[in-house]
């Protein structure tokens, strides 16, 4: 194969992230653009695609990739988090179902997915539910409040009633296992909601802080004026 | 240290990858750009450096890092797929061999490298194999059609056989261990392919749908003018 | 939700990185600029925010994030090594001492912290020291030399004595797991130190290659006149 070179334009201090449809393909031919709170917070280099709903005051890290393209659609609740590199991503035709509509992946409010962990649809995350570093959840429903450790994998279409707590480095993959699971102590309950609180602030004050900061091309690019960033 | 402000251009909704030579050090003085066929797609935010091979109909998804700066050459094979977060690295002056050529990785054909895999040469990983969220390959030789499981770690020199089945969470290190896996269960092979087959989707859909977005510069970008790009 | 469309810029071939303060918050009002050396390196795809001080000869991979928003501040001392995807990251009003100075986060001369690795503050990582593929340093104290290995976990306020010995996938989380560690085996050490060494030629070699390259501005944007960049 011969080739010619091509050099990169840079170094440049840039804050880009990315937005998109997802492709057509023959599994999701229809192709539909992500809808984003303007109250919420994307990162540099952070990036969503396809058919995404992002409601109010969700802080979204560098290096998260929320990719729609495969399993869809995929619903983040107000005031949750996604940490540094976090992946949101589906197998498709596998659903969930919450109030009454199929989701890829919902997650509720105030959910707080932690550095490095994976969030692989089909699942359902209700609110105030707590994903630890590097923690993997797969084919799964996580109950209201539940507390999943650094490095466990909850998968295998297994439910967790709400407030469970599932130990660093567990593997639960069968329902007698998520069933035996006692519930959140008092402290990591705390230590999750003072996370979910820290991460609240984030959305404005990163906001804020980028307000007033302008293109290359010389216009300001508040991201108030992104037209597929909605009012909410 | 006395510092300045220089602040950073943005916010930007922008498609760049990132695609260059190495760059020449003592163990690695020859600079040598990637050669990437124009039939496999690059996602935003994907990173290649060096000497790396891409055969058509690769999908590098985005947060991929192709880093051929120590450990050189790669070779990454048709319709093989690396999702998102996956890391290609290697170590120097280390080889396995594949057609009698070194290669520091060789990753055949139709190879799934999920969600957050880390693959580290040296490593020859044959074709159709499964590689599960997070798993790492290093040193090591993996046989046709295996499938390596979530979590699991494959190193220390060992071989695989055709089709073995590493377990969730296993680490094979030695060759007995390695020797005494099992074949692949029927489940999981479907599933395998079956991610390998949507994955395979991606480069012509996403290909088809950036073909004709422009750069800020105002000119047409589509990736089969950027010249380090093969026709193959 | 009504929304419209805003389509992407791009594809290019494009070295940007991204650094600024923190946002002001309520637990962190004072905004501080990071303070890197002219003589590191920041990669493409790179991303630094806050009260974070790099010395010289660091090399910083793609898809790594340095972001002290919340604990604050960081140190990373010269010829530290922080290889692709790595997550830097502190708790807010928790601190390490060194020098008779607070961080968050401080980690010494010398310090490999490898592929997927999670520091996260409170922590104190001394000169020297091994971080394996995927592993995690959080609330804890390294000694230096220490040599933690593949996807383990150093974690609940434990101090590890210089020379430490983490075996893969091992979790120290009790101060008398620590103590009862053993010495680093020479072949692990010394291939700590030819990692090291490896990487300590990166900074110069990266930047010896970017040095003549122009942004899209038509300018040339050597990193030698990035404003926030230092001397030392």
């Amino acid at each position: 194969m011969s080739y010619h070179v091509h050099p990169p334009a840079g170094p440049m201090n840039l804050y880009s992230y990315f937005i998109s449809s997802n492709p057509s393909t023959a599994f999701n031919p229809n192709q539909v653009w992500p809808r984003i709170s303007k109250r919420s917070y994307l990162s540099p280099y952070s990036y969503v695609a396809g058919d995404v709903t992002i409601q109010r005051n969700v802080f979204v890290a560098p290096f998260v990739s929320i990719r729609a393209d495969e399993g869809s659609p995929f619903y983040i609740g107000e005031g949750t988090n996604l940490q540094d590199g976090v992946i949101v991503h589906g197998l498709k035709n596998r659903y969930v179902e919450k109030d009454a509509s199929k989701y890829s992946i919902y997650i509720g409010k105030n959910v707080s997915c932690t550095h490095g962990s994976l969030i692989h649809g089909p699942c359902l995350i209700e609110d105030n539910v707590f994903i630890g570093f590097q923690a993997i959840v797969y084919s799964a429903v996580i109950g209201e409040g539940s507390f999943i450790s650094t490095n466990a994998v909850v998968t295998n279409g297994v439910q967790l009633r709400p407030h469970s707590f599932v130990p660093p480095g567990a593997t639960i993959d069968t329902q007698v296992k998520a069933d035996s699971l006692s519930g959140v102590p008092k402290n990591d309950a705390e230590f999750a909601k003072e996370v979910q609180r820290v991460n609240l602030e984030f959305p404005a004050a990163y906001s804020l802080m980028f307000g007033e900061i302008r293109c290359s091309c010389g216009l300001s690019c508040s991201r108030g004026r992104l037209d597929n960033l909605t009012d909410s």
